[in-house]
């Protein structure tokens, strides 16, 4: 995939996908939203070869959803924290969970619980000003 | 990505990204939903090479999301359309395209309008029962 090129196009999609169009960086983001952050903590969740997931976090740091901090120095060990745009890629992940557990749900699955109340929660992706279900609109793309 | 790893394990994000966890997935998705269906107008919409082009909608037939029709004999032709699974998708396509704007929109970016009030729309992810945003969420994860 031409990064580049989707970077300038003017489809925020594509965009947004030349960040997170890969599915380690999603697995990433979701554990670092469970509260994941050291490297062996990442590579332990996910079974992921360490070349790969430095590159991965190095990535994910440069395009600011994370943020390296250094938690020891000696040895040097760095952190990897959710940044606000990193912290604001979570409810994509939530409508994809959703949707995962919808439609490839069978067996057990994780679901999502709301810490306050205990309750599961049923993420939908809606119109904030509407508040109906973007799946129930018709609706088309143009430049502002 | 060993996919079915993550197609047997108990976490639907994971489940989901197996299927849809790469860019050109979800460009072919979103050019679905947008009414493209034939394989000429995928490769002109995303620059696509035709063998990735021809296995990423093999692979979307295989999950379930394209379902493949002839709408030609002579030649044989086959046109791809959203299924009610492939369709279910689109609102994660808005959510990430919602944040895509948020985080990359520099310069000029597409924008999601409702065909019948002709107003751009704001997608946002919300707990169905609460309509609470599950960005304002304290979440976790849990086995039913």
């Amino acid at each position: 995939m031409d990064s580049e090129r989707f970077l300038c196009g003017p489809c925020p999609v594509a965009r947004g996908l030349a960040h997170v169009g890969d599915a380690w960086s999603n697995l990433i983001l979701r554990d670092a939203g469970l509260g994941l952050r050291r490297f062996d903590e990442f590579q332990k969740s996910l079974g992921i070869a360490p070349n790969i997931l430095a590159r991965r976090l190095k990535a994910l740091t440069d395009a600011g959803m994370l943020e390296k901090r250094r938690y020891s120095e000696r040895p040097p060990r760095d952190e990897y924290v959710l940044t606000e745009r990193g912290r604001d890629y979570l409810p994509v992940l939530h409508a994809l969970g959703a949707w995962g557990a919808r439609h490839f749900g069978k067996g057990e699955v994780m679901r999502l619980v709301d810490t306050e109340s205990s309750r599961a929660i049923e993420p939908v992706v809606v119109d904030r000003v509407s508040g109906r279900p973007t799946r129930e609109l018709s609706l088309r793309t143009e430049l502002p």
